[in-house]
């Protein structure tokens, strides 16, 4: 619980610097072994690329650093629910355990089918959800 | 019919490249106005990446080259019908149309749920299907 609050923190650390580069403001990343081996945020603006994701280049990150293609050993730390694009990387990479925080009513995966993800990644949801929420409302009021 | 054909030609003749490269034979192109934009095939093992699914690459080519993260002008062409990912990653895109040939059964996007797609997205599959199913026939058959 402290570890997930600890790893999160530093999700939303990347969703901060997102937001600082006028980025939709979601942050990530990749733990191993108790250690950090990937961090990313969202940049689709910046690189005019859709798949762009925090999620995204978090795992082609940590893919390229552990030289594996499969993350079993590793749990992803992401602020918000994984959109359907991420879910189903997250599904390739077969990651271990996937922590989020804020859910997503419109765009989160889990509003489109049950099994989007591999059947052996541990779920867990709402790690300081509100704070990782927070973020994502104060950016959006300001567009308005 | 002639035009889808002529484009799947092509992104067949990228599947056959993957093949060569010993990548499950997935190739795709992404068409505007009448003018190719992005070629790519999958190249999973090689970037040692789960992400880099064919038509995940011709997005982002595809986006580069017009600067543009929409792809609403755009077909995209894909040897086998995209999994949830690509899927994913083809709605965020908007893509104006998405043409593949061969369906998957198993990983198929349409297996999952049915709104995974932009509304917008007209869909075309079936095209020059034994071809493109064939070369992953063949591919299996030899790694079992």
């Amino acid at each position: 619980m402290e570890e997930d609050n600890y790893y999160m923190k530093q999700a939303l650390a990347e969703a901060k610097a997102a937001e600082d580069e006028g980025e939709i403001p979601i942050g990530a990343v990749i733990v191993c072994q108790g250690r950090i081996i990937a961090k990313a945020h969202n940049m689709t603006q910046r690189l005019i690329d859709v798949t762009a994701h925090a999620e995204m280049q978090a795992i082609t990150s940590a893919s390229a650093g552990l030289g594996n293609k499969y993350l079993n050993e590793c749990t992803l730390y992401v602020t918000i629910e994984p959109c359907v694009m991420c879910a189903g990387a997250i599904a390739w990479a077969q990651l271990g355990r996937l922590v989020f925080g804020a859910t997503d009513e419109k765009r989160g995966f889990s509003k489109y089918a049950n099994n989007l993800l591999h059947p052996k990644t541990v779920v867990l949801s709402g790690v300081m959800a509100e704070e990782c929420a927070a973020l994502m409302k104060s950016f959006f009021a300001k567009r308005r």
